[in-house]
């Protein structure tokens, strides 16, 4: 007698009524459902904001449905669909590469189908909000209990559109990454987790010095600055700088009860390389 | 046995605390209602918008309580009122336009009434936070049960304030009309209907050139672009204007993945004629 | 059988992942639960905003748990804390100001204690996300029937950390306070409340005018305006200042339906006296 649980991530802004038309269709379907909105400021049509956001969040979600909505090609041939995890969630949204990372933190990818049952969508469907008349009412049907096999057939999984990530190089005495998120305190999250950190230069120790390669070689804005490691942002004074493991594993740049990306002018996509100073 | 549902619009804002307040207000009184946020970004002051925003969404909520609050003369004379449209849904808020259009969309006005009943007010009543102490309880005791009539008497529907959009005069061969709206990804919603333009033009196939007479005439920022009709934002590369159909049935100005306000500098209640290039 | 209530106010902003996280969190734990989002964007590190916010909030809240995360010495030192009020309320947070001037407005502290528990944590405990990984799970085993004793040791109450807001001096026909909040209309609101202004003052009428010195005596920014006080904002022009009584018993400074803030210049931390003019 559990209340099945479906989040709801878009970018569709929090001052237009996109992201509650949304709920109050999922509310029309499936009113037992508790609904939590995962986040609808992603930078507009930043596909791999979403996916960054659903991968940190997922884990810490109860087993369910997760509609997400970050849909540049909404309208064109890009398929609609929805992915089952090992853990037992169901991922519904477009095949874009939104979905796709955030497998790997929830049991990985156990099935795949189009979204063509057409009797769980919203009729008539619109060609600019499929959030509202197919992503959201198949959502909260499955959440309902619509079976994951009635939403159409089956996709060979090797056909879902898969995401770039800023590639990692795990060197010998170095690792090179680049920006992936800034999020809202101004930390700059790395593709790089600190295991592949700690893969290329040995463990980390507290206030050990490390040098960040940052901009592309060559480039005006090529710099090199030096940080420490530190286990927490309290470790350092109020205003200075650091490298740390986030809360997801991740490598983070922050400044304590600061903004780094303002602070050392880091905005997505920058390269870094990361060695010992 | 189905939960009572609740939406909630206001230009309160998500920083301060004033929309929790009336969820708090609301979950005393109706602890069984879902409640949803429709919007508490809506521009301060700003009625036409909260009213455009009520009808987009409402015929997508289920049938329920729309408590709305956008109320720049909260103090005064004017009066709180409820509202109950030919769907069932009942509307509560201030008199001063914002819950009007959107009763087209879901039935029409049935009977409206002034709250006067005090025993459903929370007490006391202060003079700058009605959304507080009126409109989310009195929303919340008819969700819980409360009927309609006991709000207070009756209003003449006549006497109940209308709202002034921006004139559609539909000609031959050209329609007269304005921007309402300009959404959170820069979509630049028009006073008139694709039904309206039809009207003036004749039927639209995908990629009919029209030209857009924007600003008014014989002034410096008096301009005409043209722009094709597309029935997708697909049907564009990607930073290029369209004019389409929105999902609710609206003539509406896009670029493709970009920003159609900005980058043709269009804000509310810039005029706009329609003709076919 | 009533549902329990959990409010969650935090600065970590609608963008980012972290406040669903907090609640997909609760959710695993206590999924009957009501939860309402109080803000999730205060300003960053800004302790006194939050406590501000939950001062005007949690009176109007059902009686539940209220977790609370404006956390800039997360990983360091300060204590995480969970304070019983004298109303039935449970607040939940760091030990560092924040919970404590809400106290006054439900009853005052009965009883604090160190969350120490692991059992109720969710592990591994990170060094810098400890809404997620302490504060929502407490809270939400709170909600769940965990009996308050059995967070931590009791803590003597006079070890809490307190709040210093700006001082507020009641004079002979004068009254020295400050700035503390600038709400998202632009409403300023000073740490003086009307009842310590009719103490300095004497009663207040409409249109009584009133002195304001802004700004430290003898520096550049100092100046004097002459504001009436108001009963409502329609008791003025729009686009006119006034002062007046705010929904919580604050002395606030306004502009009908305009942003008093910017107009005046008037931002936190800003010293102010008011006298008759």
């Amino acid at each position: 007698m559990t209340r099945p649980f479906i989040s709801l991530l878009t970018d569709f802004g929090l001052r237009d009524p996109s992201p509650a038309i949304c709920r109050g269709v999922m509310a029309r379907i499936a009113p037992e459902a508790i609904v939590v909105d995962l986040s609808h400021e992603v930078r507009k049509y930043a596909i791999r904001d979403g996916a960054l956001l659903l991968w940190c969040a997922l884990p810490y979600l109860p087993v369910g449905v997760h509609v997400a909505v970050v849909d540049p090609g909404v309208g064109t041939e890009r398929r609609p669909i929805a992915i089952r995890a090992g853990r037992g969630d169901v991922l519904v949204g477009p095949d874009n590469g939104l979905l796709v990372p955030a497998l790997e933190r929830i049991g990985g990818l156990a099935e795949a189908r189009l979204l063509e049952d057409r009797g769980l969508f919203l009729e008539p469907v619109s060609s600019s909000f499929h959030g509202r008349d197919i992503f959201s009412p198949v959502g909260a049907h499955l959440a309902a209990g619509t079976p994951f096999e009635a939403v159409g057939p089956a996709l060979d999984p090797a056909t879902v559109v898969a995401l770039q990530l800023p590639p990692v190089r795990v060197g010998d005495g170095r690792l090179e990454t680049g920006v992936v998120y800034v999020d809202t305190f101004g930390n700059v999250k790395l593709s790089g987790l600190v295991s592949d950190l700690t893969a290329a230069l040995g463990a980390l120790g507290p206030g050990d010095p490390l040098a960040l390669e940052i901009g592309a070689p060559r480039t005006p804005d090529a710099r090199t600055v030096e940080l420490p490691w530190a286990t927490t942002f309290g470790g350092r004074p109020a205003g200075e700088p650091l490298v740390y493991e986030d809360s997801y594993g991740r490598i983070c740049i922050a400044v304590n009860q600061g903004d780094a990306g303002r602070q050392l002018a880091l905005g997505e996509d920058v390269p870094v390389v990361v060695r010992r100073a």
